[in-house]
């Protein structure tokens, strides 16, 4: 059995729990908010940052959402989420890095800075130039996944895997941060309605971050 | 044969550079700088970021430093860089994600944008408060080195692999831009300096970016 530290809206612990849920990992949810800065969870993490998953034996720590998703597909032959050859495989990672470095820093660090951190914890406003910006960056992403599925069933390629795992841990915090235009989108839309009505996502978008609401659209399966 | 698109400087490019050499696969560099926004280069990998891998064949481009070295990881053979097991493997993969992440957010990227992009690029002054928060990481970023160390032989383990190699790249580029104060850390330096006479690693510091010069101790074995 594991403990996956993390909290609600943190996109890296969404695409880890994606990825278990579809690989079959049993997994209890520890809520960790990192701002925190508990001892406890520095001495886990000296990088102090979520997803964290602990064997429940004490036997092992994995640190890192790319490291814990690696290690189950190493380790797990089920749902291979990663793609069949070694080519396959780079054009998943490399889509992944796409989704956990570009998106999140033109649009997702800022949505959770503006719309969660300063709500919630800082209690200021949010910067709209900086929400301004993040909208945009959104906008040429969406596009950027419908050019992909011009010429792909899935985002790296025919089969589903962690490409698609990524993109939608990402793009639904920032849905859930009222993030996300929609209008004009349809190629995008019916990507993220198929991956909506996967049972191993339901449990991401049944999850609340307290005191602070989704848009009424977020889990709708018709958006 | 291979191209491997890529800047002096730009740490990503130079953890694959070190990996390839270790990995013993030929390549030759082609210089990019991104901030210049080529076409050609953007229609490549449309991300606009260095290290890009490609094949001269026409058959295949590898985007991303990770996906590099893990598609290389998985096709040669020759000197394993990930660890023997799926949990040695994990560790590497945790400990390149800090580099990656932690130390280039921290230190990596203000040292190149405050001492070689405001120099070569903007003309402009570099901004001395950001140099003060860049050593004071990279201080940090040492005594986690040699923490690690106190129950290592390598950063990962046991043997040299890409845990060495991530940590090498970022900080010899911050060591370039004179970013690295080694004063009192003994355990530190003698880790670099074994990396340093890898002739492996001897074209990385014999690189130069025109216009920027090291300092004096950058390529000496014994600084």
């Amino acid at each position: 059995m594991w403990q996956l530290f993390q909290y609600p809206l943190c996109p890296f612990s969404r695409k880890v729990r994606f990825a278990l849920a579809e690989k079959g990992v049993a997994h209890e949810l520890v809520r960790e908010y990192p701002w925190d800065k508990r001892d406890e969870f520095t001495d886990l993490n000296p990088a102090g940052q979520t997803p964290v998953l602990v064997a429940t034996s004490g036997a092992l720590t994995l640190i890192d959402s790319n490291a814990i998703c690696e290690y189950f597909e190493e380790t797990v032959e089920r749902t291979p989420l990663l793609g069949a050859g070694p080519a396959e495989r780079a054009e998943t990672r490399r889509l992944v890095a796409w989704f956990d470095t570009k998106f999140f820093a033109e649009a997702g660090v800022l949505l959770l800075q503006e719309r969660m951190f300063k709500r919630l914890v800082a209690r200021s406003s949010p910067d709209a130039t900086l929400l301004r910006a993040a909208g945009r960056a959104v906008e040429h992403h969406l596009d950027y996944i419908e050019y992909l599925l011009d010429h792909r069933r899935w985002l790296g390629g025919s089969t589903f895997g962690l490409a698609d795992i990524a993109a939608a841990a990402h793009l639904s915090v920032a849905d859930y941060l009222n993030g996300v235009d929609w209008t004009g989108h349809a190629g995008a839309k019916q990507w993220y309605s198929a991956i909506k009505s996967r049972p191993t996502f339901r449990p991401l978008l049944a999850d609340r971050m307290e005191g602070l609401a989704p848009p009424q659209h977020y889990d709708k399966l018709d958006f």
